[in-house]
């Protein structure tokens, strides 16, 4: 299992459309046979900055995430809405190891 | 629902030490009634970097963590392993907006 923190800044102007984008995208990636969360989080201090918190089973089926039809037309739909380039980062779960728990 | 990411930077030499304290608060703080998660996570480039991703039903849950006896012996135990100061980052949940996803 693991986990990738998506962390993106969106251009003022852009916030409501990214998070109607953002939620449709999550709507379909909790589909993902091998996805176990896709939370869509905002920055309480900063309106501007989003986090993704996407959880996996897997490298491989994180990976198959990028080649869905849903975030190919999410990754298209904001891409003018960035104001600075999208950082993922990836991390180990230490808690809970129980995949039920996720 | 709120979500906190506390990130954490802990000093070379107590990696393994820092992760068995907050494996350990992990098990005391999800039984805590507004805890809704408490994951603990491990950055998957620099090992000595950490993020526990705290989901709780309200404000006041979360603030009520901090008064428990496993966050007070959490805080004191791994006090000296810190490379610098802890960050505390709140955020609003967009989704999944559902109690009963979390």
């Amino acid at each position: 299992m693991i986990v990738t923190f998506v962390h993106i800044w969106v251009k003022g102007g852009h916030i409501e459309d990214f998070k109607k984008a953002s939620i449709a995208n999550h709507m379909e990636s909790i589909k993902e046979p091998g996805n176990l969360r896709f939370d869509v989080l905002q920055d309480d201090a900063d309106p501007s900055k989003f986090v993704l918190y996407e959880a996996y089973e897997s490298e491989e089926a994180s990976a198959e995430h990028k080649n869905t039809a849903h975030y190919l037309t999410w990754r298209e739909t904001v891409a003018g809405w960035m104001a600075q380039p999208r950082q993922g980062i990836k991390h180990k779960i230490l808690a809970p190891v129980d995949k039920g728990l996720w």
